[in-house]
């Protein structure tokens, strides 16, 4: 659950710009740290902190950022702590130059790549991916050229990998051949961009080209694109990147996030229709899934929840009297659509079920009739190995309760999950393309799990 | 355009932090500064800076602010310089005790009042209108109760103003005669809540009351409740209010602001229909009544336009190259929801033209068949001389050009506008209680035209 | 205990920066607030901040703060509180311009100043001299010129006050008819400068002129001098100055600071000599004075003690055994200078005797054989009204014990003051131009006592 | 030119805070930056930044940094750059355990350790040699146990290096075999601490035990103390320590720092006696060689120069007229104790020239009749390759120009500098024990210059 970005342009001052422009449209996948590294012909420039990118990036000079190639990142928080030395890029010098380097997805054999780094003699900053994946790249530099390197990085790297990274003035992006992860390559006027979502190359005005294929690598140097690739066994997009986690102005191996939530909420229709007076999305998650929901059954579409568009960024104060104002401080109920409605809520999955059922609490304590609750994926049963953060498995609803079960706690009058099936017609993918993992314990690579970023 | 809030309890520990969630659910209604005063048994402790209000209560120790009345303000920035020195709640020391004040408005004899003031020996430390209410107060209680003083100064203020103030422990909240800028009361368990929208009542779990009547002050002293009145000539609500400014989730004057947009939006597919594929609003101003004109017109609500969540908060830096980013940087155009479509643009109003301009291009950029923008409100043509920022006449391109000249200035296929009758059946109030003076250059209340919160 | 400046230029842009050069010669005159407020041709742009000098201005683009006449301050912390509202210099808006005034000294009418300025309808934003004076200056200006208000306000204010102001783009200096706090005339090429000590001109590269007379006020209008004065009835020049605040660099009403302090050393010498081995000073306030007693005495002058150079920046942690190294962080003996040795230690004044006693402690833990205090002062026994911070009566170690009794409290072997005499002959100065006040408990103005600064 | 803290104690919540007050001793020793880290039972927690030692910890919260033990250090920015990566501690997780390495000194055979190391692997974050060293440590623990390890650094460091380090719990202290930089060793109620100077222990109360010998090693484990030890050529303790660097209240290798600078004045005055006035310092570097060259010499001592307090905080900003006032901002003349008279001025020594010159320009200008220039150390003709940061050699006045020419460049009536045999006979150590090379270009240990800390 990060973001990622690398550019190349001959125009210096420009890169670390469109470096900073991509992050902020990829903002949505890491609010915890953000970060640049510019090459400025002889070393990194680095500016990382923690926060939001405006925040980390208000005072900064771009001009001591320039340089032909810069790569970014924005980090979202997970079980690990939250300390600056984890933000990234993760920059060091090496023998074959200095290398910044950003990452998302998660390793499933960090443990042991890092132990074996260590009876190497390696020692290690952080507790990132990224510092692992440096250390093993700098090692594979000293005795073969980046191209085989790349090659065999592949084949120790074992888990979710979609990177950006430079060695020098070098660009490299790579997606693991799995392709867990998005990553995609764009064009503009005299320049090359990299970056976890399409979105970002529409916000800095690049042509979109193409996403990386499974086990590719793309080598920028002095303008020349050179692609280079591993064999991959079998695909395994994750699902969950077009049910939640993307932005819906991407378009991902093909599909773009809003054309499929909103066939997630038409088939939820088909697959779960109930009678009722209106439609309404828990926001913002569930919006377009519930126009989709409404448009193909024919029940009225209107809010019945309005989101505090300042939200995320307020603090809770500890006191007896004033504990239930968390959920109110987020969102307030449209009393006058929901008094007595039956009332289809959509949103877009449930995690602890926490907070859906207090929303279900406030629509009917505003008056509603009925309370319906329908959720655009199917129910998460085990957590995801390969980069988004969903809490443990005790902590998921659906692992441990039935479908009745999550309806009484949460309170509604129905509840109905979207199937399977219905997912993988939504997305239009075969299902041995895609990471179905959370819904199915099914994963596509073993490995000790160990959740950081 | 700022939003006020005053608090009375017993338990003085909750206090400021219901003015401070107050004040975040107010947030839409001044980001530039925010600041809560309260009295702590022998003085005002204040707390203001420049920011959102969770920016400058981030490192606030809440304990220190404690005390059974306090007074809380968010501020929009206008023509006037942003600076800390007019940031409010405006707090001074008086031979009556100290009095700490909040307003919504905008005085009309600004001027005039300050100069007669200046003459009888004061001297100011800002430009605002709570600093020339507060040295008028101040000098009305050397001779007088609060009660006659308040009926005072509602004689010699012109203009428009809401009004949370407290000398000392004592909490008063008034409305203009007018009754232009909404304020309502509120009442929770041991406690009394005043506020600019209700929507901050329901944020912190209070019950809505009523909203202040015309010319009426309420008095809290000790816990008791006391409504004091003028006579009002004419009542005058802002319709910017329901159009574009208050939250959807409030109601004001008995309207709930949701409902009129949603009905602006029907009457304005009977008013101006028009043969398309879709209805898509510009983002979040024309959601409500894109919703609303879809339902009327029968023609299929869908998303046209994504935008950041985090928007509002970048800066745009100066290069030729990028010169073209900043629409960008707000919002993205789903392609594969307008290609090839005729498609209905909804918003809520239009002031200058130039963001329409480009959406409008975006839209058909991205392969839109035809593009037809609806507005819903009728045009503006005249400045708003009671609060509401809306650019001086020059700038407001519905008083110099025909629809037909903006039509071709916005690039799109055909336009239309909310008609005055419409717009006041979706309102549903008689004519002549409202305030219509910048679209119809009738002004309720003459005067010196200033500008300044 | 504060620093004032005022500087006129017609090069704009020197004058704010002269005057922060100033304010960091005059930094030892107070460390709580600093300011600088500069007319720059409409209104004066004001920066001012808790904290040193410094660190108030690190980020302040001095370009915004140009203009052809500034006054700047610097704040030490009293009795009052440490808020940045009591931050000068203060500013406000009044019928006869705007005004900026910095103080140095203490009104000992202020609340009944106050007081009647409420009854006229004043209001107040903070608890400073300089805002009552602000408001008594701009009801004056009302009614006449500039000239004929300085006479009428030295007539109202009572006590100790040096000022600087300006009225618009008019620079004003002006010292009370006793002339209790110091206050100098310069000029440099193309301006006027005007200052609390010498040391502001020197570091400036300005020229001495003269010091302000008792009564007098200086007005710059367009780089046109002129002196005014009213008949002062006594001088009461404060001896503190020389003893302990001012700094050694400064010559005061024709006296140099270091050269009245290394008399003080030379005649305490004479008074009270005492056989010993080595001369040494409480570093940094008893130097001067113990080099002029070793030249007197003929004992030799070595340091006993050594000042860290970064105290008074550090904070001390609560923790048991921690306890005593406040005084350590301070200063360190010299124990190979003190071992087997009679010390005199050499200091300016003893105010509660608690750090003297630790000293004395320090040096006989050291291996000294003999301590032997001597002060730079008559014992103070009253506290100033006048602008000095000094502690309470009851804190005041010589206002309730003999010579004796402190000599033991500190644990010296001998313990001797200077005597009044012996000061005044330092000096050199009659005693009826010199305030004695706290040695003798004589005020040459009286008046209701309220220290505020 | 940096300084080193480690402290052990049982009582965890303390061992932090003595090492924040030794720091804040030990802050002559660097400005630039500072940090603790301290292991908290898993893991180090580290804060460190930018700036004084104050500035640093201004808001830290100790409690989160209790340990067992802790290291901690000030660095100096010398040549390279002012960045965060290169303050230290310098912290990394490795085979053997976490370590926190603080370092003072210079190693000379940086950059073939670096390069062998990035041969094998290894990558770096920052440009210091505490990272180098961090790392050979790492991989020696991989193959031996700690003791050997110690005893193979030894072989491997060439340079001069002062250390003290924590592997997990286990506190090391250790010293290069020349001895170039101090190191001592001390004991409190219950705990060990180990500091660059003796200061730093009587700050925290504790008790000096010993310096740490050449090539010595001192390993704290659960409180117990083990010694270990190579073999030493010769020692070569720096006199620029006695000179300039140290305190005057540390004890370095058995000699008192203030009674060497006190002889160092005598012997200058036996050396280059003058007839004079007054003999005065150059604040504050001249003071203890003034006091003790009066002595010597039966002239008078006192002072003609002022030091601002505050100075070394403030900034100066571009301006053609205010060019010359930097000088100023620093020091002022006392012109009544110079005019006409004839001055010995006395210095540390001279390293450039240029704020020489300025100053005796400024007394000169105050009246004085001659100006006698006399220095406490021979001239330094060579930079220092062990640790302290002097200019290269072309900036270095003594390495290109005779006394004479020195003489007329500053612009004093004569000029002397203390001889070899001078400096050596003030600090009384045989000559063969002590580091000259800045003054005689006679290097212990060869090697690759590179100046970094």
């Amino acid at each position: 659950m990060c973001g990622i970005v690398g550019v190349y342009s001959e125009d210096a001052r420009i890169v670390p710009k469109l470096v900073f422009y991509s992050l902020f449209s990829l903002q949505h996948r890491g609010q915890e740290s953000a970060g640049i590294a510019s090459f400025g012909g002889e070393d990194f420039k680095v500016v990382k902190g923690m926060g939001l990118v405006t925040d980390v990036f208000k005072n900064v000079d771009f001009e001591k950022l320039k340089g032909k190639v810069a790569v970014g990142h924005v980090r979202y928080s997970t079980t690990g702590e939250s300390v600056v030395e984890n933000a990234q890029p993760f920059v060091v010098k090496t023998r074959a130059g200095s290398i910044a380097i950003a990452h998302n997805g998660n390793l499933v054999n960090f443990f042991e790549l890092r132990n074996k780094l260590e009876r190497d003699g390696s020692v290690f900053i952080s507790t990132t991916d990224s510092e692992v994946i440096a250390q093993l790249l700098s090692r594979l530099l000293i005795k073969m050229d980046l191209e085989d390197a790349i090659i065999e990085l592949t084949k120790i790297l074992k888990g979710s990998y979609s990177l950006v990274f430079a060695v020098n003035d070098t660009l490299v992006a790579m997606r693991d051949p799995f392709a867990f992860r998005p990553l995609c390559f764009g064009e503009f006027d005299g320049g090359v961009v990299f970056a976890s979502e399409s979105c970002a190359l529409d916000t800095i005005g690049a042509k979109f080209v193409r996403d990386l294929k499974p086990g590719e690598a793309i080598i920028v140097r002095d303008g020349e694109v050179e692609s280079i690739k591993v064999e991959s066994e079998r695909e395994a997009h994750c699902v969950f990147e077009y049910i939640y986690f993307a932005r819906p102005d991407s378009t991902i191996d093909g599909r773009n996030v809003y054309s499929v939530r909103y066939k997630i909420g038409q088939i939820l229709a088909e697959e779960a229709g109930v009678e009722a007076d209106i439609v309404s999305p828990i926001p913002d998650s569930g919006t377009t899934s519930a126009i989709g929901f409404a448009e193909r059954s024919g029940i009225k579409y209107i809010e019945a929840l309005i989101k505090n568009r300042y939200v995320g960024r307020t603090f809770i104060m500890p006191e007896q009297k004033l504990r239930e104002i968390s959920v109110r401080l987020k969102m307030n109920v449209l009393k006058e659509n929901v008094k007595g409605k039956r009332v289809v809520l959509v949103d877009d999955s449930i995690v602890r079920g926490t907070t859906s059922r207090k929303i279900v609490d406030m629509i009917r304590k505003a008056g509603a009739k009925e309370v319906h609750f329908r959720v655009g994926s199917p129910p998460i049963i085990s957590p995801c190995h390969y980069g988004i953060d969903m809490q443990t498995t005790e902590e998921l609803i659906a692992s441990k309760k039935t479908i009745e079960e999550i309806r009484r706690e949460i309170g509604a009058d129905s509840l109905a999950y979207l199937s399977l099936e219905g997912l993988i017609k939504a997305i239009g993918m075969r299902k041995d393309r895609l990471c179905l993992a959370c819904l199915t314990r099914d994963y596509p690579v073993k490995g000790e799990f160990c959740f950081r970023c």
